[in-house]
C-alpha cells in the first residue's frame, strides 16, 4: 500500500509523461500549461486511494486517474473565462495569457484528452467507468450554470447552494471515488458506501472552504474576504442574507461595490453582519455534520484496514482535523 | 437495407427523442436549440450506411450515430463563438442570443452528451469504438486551431491548406464510416479501404463547397461571393494567392475591405484575378480527382453490393453527379 504522498507523486509523474503534439501550438501548449500549474491533485488521489482499497496494482488505475484530473482542469480552464479571473495559481490563465478563443479549444482538447486516457481502462470495465465519468461530468456542467445563475439573483435559498456545490465539487470527488473502486473490483454495497462518504467529504471540503475564506486559518495563514470583496454567494453570505432584516440584506449585497470604503472596511462591515446572526458557528456545525456523515459512511466499507486507515487519515488532514 | 432519406428519418427520429434534463435551463435549451437546427445529418447518414455494409439491423448503429451528429454541432457552436458568427443556418448562433458564457458550457455538455451517446455501443466495440472517435475529435481541434493559425498568415500553402480541411471535415466524415465499419463488423482491410474513402470524399466535398461559394451552383441558386466579402482564405483564394504578382497578392489580401467597393465591385474583381489564373479549372481537376480516388477506394470495399450502390450513389447526389 502506499501513502498519499507516494501515489501524488505518481500521479505528477504520470502527468509529466503525457505527451501531447507540438503542433499546432496554441492548440497543445495551453493544455500543458494549465496541467503543469499543478496543485493538490486531490481527485486523482481519491482514485487511487479507493482503487487501493480492494487492490495493489496502481498502475492500472492511473490512466483513469490522471482522466478525472486531466477533466478538472478542463473545468477550470473554461470556469475562468466565464468567471473572467486574470489568474489562476499565482499564473495568467489560459484566456489572458492566449486570448479567449485559443482557451475555449485548448479546454475542449483537454475533455478530449480526458476521455483518451479513460479509454485506457481495462476493457472489460470500461462501460461501468464511462457511464460513471459521463454522469460526474455532465453534473459538473449543470453545477456550473447553477453558479452561474446565482450570481444575478437576489436570494438563493441554502438548499439550493447546498445541490449547486454538490453538483459543481462533490460529484467529481464521488467520481473519482468511484471510478477507483469500479477498477480495484469493488463490489456495489462498497460502492455505494464510497459514493456516500465522497459526496459528503466534498460538501464539507467545499463549505470549509468558503469558511476559510471569510474567517481566515492561522495554520494556513490564507488571505481573508476574497469572498467578501467579490461579493460572491457563499453559504455563509447565503445564511447572513436569509437570516438578515431588509436593511441588512441591501447593505450585504452593496457594500463590496461601495468605492467609499477600503477593503478592510468592506469586510469588516460584511463580518460583523455574519457574527450578528453567528453564521461562523452555523457553518462550522454544517461542515462537521457532513463530515460525520462522511466518516460513518467511510467506516461501513469492508476493505483493507490500513487502506482504509489511510483514506481516513488523508480526508481527516484535508479538513485540518489531524491534530 | 434503407436508402439515405429512411435513414435520415431514423436519425432525426433519434435525436427529436433525446429528452435532455428541463433543468438547468441555460444549459440544456442551447443544447436542444443547436440539435433543432437540422441540416442534412451527413455524418450520422454515414455511419449508418457505412453500417448496412455489413449489417441489417441499423438501431444497434444509431446512439453511436447520433453521437458524431451531436459532436458536429458541437463543433459549429463552439467555432461560431470564435468566428464570432451571429447566424448559423437562419437563426441567431447560441453565443448571439444567450451570450458566451452559456455557449461555451452548452458546448462543453455537448461533448459529454455525445460521449454518452458513444458509450452505448456493444461493449465489446467500445474500446475501438472510443480509440476511433478519440483521434478524429482531437484531429478537428487540431483544424479548427490551424484554421485560426491561417486568418493571421500572409500565405499559406496549398499542401497546408488540403492537410486543414481534412482534419477540420474530412476525418469526422472518416471517423463516421469507420465506427459505422466497426459496429457492423467489417474486417480491417474493408475499414481501411472505406476510410481512404471517407477522407478523399470530405476533401472533394469541402473543396466542391469552396468552388460554389465563388462560381456559385445555377441548380442550387446558392448566394455566390460569401467567402470573397469575408476575405476568407479558402482554396481558391489560396490558389491564385501562390500565382498572383506581388501587387495582385496586396490587391486580393485589401479588396473586401476596400471601403470605396460595392459588394458586386469586390467580388467582380476578386473573381477577374481567379479568372486570371483558372483558379476554377484548378479547383475543378483537384476535386476531380479527390472524388475519383474515393470512387477507387469505394470499389476496393468487399460487402453486400446493393448497400455499396446506394453509398455510391448518395455521394454522387451530395457531388452534384447524380444527373
Amino acid at each position: 500500500m502506499m501513502d498519499s504522498q507516494q501515489l501524488l507523486c505518481k500521479i505528477n509523474d504520470y502527468l509529466a509523461a503525457l505527451d501531447y503534439p507540438a503542433e499546432p501550438r496554441l492548440l497543445y501548449r495551453p493544455v500543458e500549461y494549465a496541467l503543469e500549474a499543478g496543485g493538490k491533485r486531490l481527485r486523482p488521489v481519491f482514485v487511487l486511494m479507493s482503487y487501493g482499497l480492494f487492490a495493489e496494482d496502481y498502475e492500472r488505475a492511473l490512466p483513469c486517474a490522471a482522466a478525472i484530473e486531466v477533466f478538472h482542469n478542463f473545468t477550470l480552464l473554461h470556469d475562468d473565462i466565464m468567471d473572467n479571473a486574470p489568474l489562476r495559481r499565482g499564473r495568467p490563465t489560459v484566456w489572458n495569457r492566449w486570448g479567449e478563443n485559443v482557451a475555449i479549444l485548448s479546454g475542449d482538447a483537454m475533455i478530449i484528452s480526458s476521455y483518451s486516457l479513460l479509454a485506457q481502462a481495462p476493457a472489460a470495465l470500461l462501460p461501468r467507468v464511462m457511464e460513471c465519468f459521463n454522469r460526474v461530468a455532465m453534473q459538473v456542467c449543470e453545477g456550473q450554470q447553477y453558479d452561474m445563475d446565482f450570481e444575478s439573483r437576489q436570494t438563493v435559498e441554502e438548499s439550493e447552494y447546498i445541490n449547486m456545490i454538490a453538483l459543481k465539487t462533490s460529484v467529481l470527488f464521488e467520481g473519482a471515488i468511484e471510478i477507483g473502486a469500479i477498477l480495484g473490483g469493488a463490489d456495489r454495497r462498497n460502492i455505494n458506501r464510497l459514493r456516500e462518504f465522497a459526496l459528503e467529504f466534498g460538501l464539507a471540503f467545499q463549505l470549509q472552504d468558503d469558511l476559510l475564506d471569510s474567517y481566515g486559518d492561522s495554520r494556513l495563514g490564507k488571505s481573508v474576504g476574497g469572498d467578501i470583496l467579490e461579493g460572491k454567494k457563499t453559504y455563509l453570505m447565503i445564511s447572513a442574507l436569509n437570516a438578515a432584516t431588509p436593511e441588512e440584506r441591501t447593505l450585504l449585497g452593496s457594500l463590496h461595490r461601495d468605492e467609499s470604503l477600503s477593503a478592510d472596511e468592506k469586510i469588516a462591515r460584511t463580518l460583523e453582519i455574519f457574527n450578528r446572526y453567528e453564521v461562523k458557528r452555523k457553518t462550522e456545525e454544517e461542515i462537521n455534520r457532513r463530515f460525520a456523515k462522511a466518516l460513518a459512511a467511510l467506516a461501513e466499507v469492508d476493505a483493507d484496514p490500513e487502506a482504509l486507515a489511510g483514506l481516513k487519515a488523508f480526508v481527516e488532514g484535508l479538513m485540518g482535523r489531524d491534530k
